[in-house]
């Protein structure tokens, strides 16, 4: 079962948008053992988008189109496959009534130009969309099956997971492939590889490392008859991580930092507040982002203007003026006075020089504080990059070190381990 | 002159990584008023990238691959390139010298297999490479040029700018492409179509239409011999867009509703604070993503639980007893509370029910309030989707609700316009 990627965009071909969508696709094929040997991207052109389709027709066995699936007049993707494998398009009365519905259940009129995407090429299925109002829509042609789901980022992973992904699959010799994921942080990308450098296999199973804003993941994946025959492939060598890696790891496949936190505190029955300077809120979005933070998480002081620290979180004047706004002194003021200002058990605190301009120290310094029930203590880092990465990478910093600091390993681990990169 | 990208990579099919490398190319394209029709992605596999240098052959002047020339097994650009256009390789002595000395002046041995970087097709010339060891490519065959550049980001960046796209303006019919886009806030993508409908055209000058968290963007684009030419023949739609969509437009190319907010408090004398319940900083960060945020932002209180809206922003309990916290008099009263807490001049609230379980409310309703030293109000929406979606889509909301209100609009404004969708 060979795939093929279309992902339909001028925007995308000028670059005014990056084609994470390609990623997305390309992610769900290799998590389900199915072959991708081509992606190509194409603009808003009738012309080309046929050639396109028919090129790809000619190579794979399922190709997967995104993007123009819309109701206004540049998109053309419905029909653009109805052109390319000479078929007429069709009109669901059905599908119709539920884009009134849709529209009704908002207390809004429908524009008319909506029901375009009732529209659809002669023998395909329409795909309910439960995110928006275009549907996907699949085509048997011959042994080629064409999917096409709309652009929308959280649209198309919607629609890839309920009824792309699974039909390949299906049609597919049902190989299982099976990925752990191992997460690690406190060290670099080369650094983990170094350590499992006797471990690595590119065979099956196969070892393959990804890093994301400073978490680096050890992907094992196994491919077998059965998921139980994978499982048995991957058990040996993920204990072999494991046991290299020790307390780097520090979660298997979902588990994100913000989760393993939440879960910490609860087993605990701490209550967590933040309280962020450079990171401006990013810390506090992550925590509340998790469904049930509500059970732990107070909320938060961003105190952006130096005076707010003063007023709000009890920092001392005479502390800022003898270190500075970016210094560990003044990240444990911070710490300690949001957990006393919004009555929390835990407090997270984040102080520094984000850039472009440096503020005090050079751009890239920042300093993390965590106050808990037993400790409150600081660290202060030097980060690379623009002011978008330097505040991504210290949201994560933060989480874990929370983490780290709530699950007493900061203070009584081992030294080499759990340094922050 | 039609110019096609290649981008070389097995991680690139399987979302490994995300193709920022074709977006900077197509920047460079658009820029340069190139025409970019297809691009296409295709893995580390000897037959297939000489199959797609082929394709591309036949519909494109031009040629940039990016990928695959590093010095390592899988590395194999220089030979596909030869292999598709029917020449030898040949060996470069003056490059090995220049190799030998690069790692000389770092002190190192080089490692032999950096010596097929001197390796090219025959006819080909090399492209010195001043940030890294492997050098670009270039070859003429017939009217079709090809360049192959290093995939390494920074090194694509110099070596575009240094080698192929002047080269490749020089050899075009210099015409300008001039994209304007217009950034609206207020109704959906259908009814912009709509409303667009008559002015829509997908020639020269063509109209797009692109949707993205609530806001849309239409954008113009003209292609001329000359800017002024683009310009003259984009001014006219851009008037009529403006004129028919009316306060709908709140920014031009890249102008941010987080740079406008910004830019009105600065006109204004007026400080912003926001309190944030459902979206949880989320405000906040964007708003202090912006460099030079401090000059207006003091900061924000994130209030997630209800005694924080109680004690820290001042919130009457008996309030919350009457209209539940998903409400507006109790987001007119965070707005408010946060002004007079954090001493800024406006106050952004957000309170809601973001999910997956309801909270008083159902899942999906938002209430953003907004106080300026003139009034405050508050309005109420609902919105489809998961956690995600609605706190994006609120966020994005409260920051346009923020500018309406303090440019007034918000209650002096046509009342169809500018309603939050």
């Amino acid at each position: 079962m060979i795939v093929e990627a279309i992902t339909v965009g001028t925007e995308l071909l000028y670059g005014q948008t990056v084609n994470t969508n390609a990623a997305t696709i390309g992610r769900r094929l290799a998590d389900a053992g199915l072959d991708h040997q081509h992606s190509s991207v194409v603009g808003d052109d009738h012309g080309r988008m046929v050639d396109a389709i028919r090129l790809a027709m000619t190579r794979a066995d399922a190709l997967i189109i995104t993007g123009g699936l819309g109701p206004t007049q540049d998109d053309i993707t419905r029909e653009a496959i109805a052109a390319a494998t000479d078929r007429p398009i069709e009109f669901s009365d059905d599908y119709a009534d539920r884009l009134r519905h849709w529209w009704e259940r908002r207390g809004r009129a429908m524009p008319e130009s909506n029901l375009k995407q009732a529209e659809y090429p002669q023998g395909a299925d329409l795909l309910e969309n439960p995110k928006g109002t275009a549907p996907g829509i699949r085509l048997e042609v011959g042994d080629t099956v064409i999917y096409a789901v709309p652009g929308v980022p959280v649209e198309l992973e919607i629609l890839l997971d309920m009824y792309v992904i699974g039909d390949l699959r299906d049609r597919s010799d049902s190989r299982v492939v099976l990925n752990r994921v191992l997460r690690t942080y406190g060290e670099s990308e080369s650094k983990i590889g170094e350590l499992l450098a006797d471990l690595y296999d590119d065979g099956n199973p196969s070892m393959a490392f990804l890093a994301s804003a400073a978490e680096i993941k050890v992907r094992l994946t196994a491919k077998a008859a059965t998921t139980e025959a994978a499982e048995a492939m991957v058990a040996p060598l993920q204990a072999a991580v494991e046991e290299r890696l020790g307390s780097l790891v520090f979660g298997l496949d979902d588990e994100t930092v913000e989760t393993i936190l939440l879960r910490l505190a609860t087993a605990r029955g701490w209550s967590i507040a933040t309280a962020e300077s450079a990171t401006g809120g990013l810390v506090a979005s992550r925590i509340t982002a998790i469904p049930g933070a509500s059970e732990v998480f107070r909320g938060s002081i961003v105190a952006y203007h130096e005076d707010i620290k003063r007023t709000q979180l009890g920092v001392d004047a005479d502390l800022i003026a003898e270190h500075g706004v970016v210094s560990e002194p003044v990240a444990i003021a911070m710490a300690d006075g949001v957990a006393a200002a919004l009555g929390a058990d835990v407090g997270v605190s984040v102080t520094g020089s984000a850039g472009p301009d440096p503020q005090e120290r050079p751009v890239g310094t920042m300093v993390i504080g965590v106050h808990t029930p037993d400790k409150t203590m600081a660290r202060t880092v030097s980060l690379p990059g623009d002011r978008e990465r330097v505040r991504t990478y210290t949201t994560t910093g933060a989480l874990h070190l929370a983490r780290l600091a709530m699950s007493g390993e900061w203070w009584h681990g081992d030294s080499k381990r759990g340094r922050w990169v």
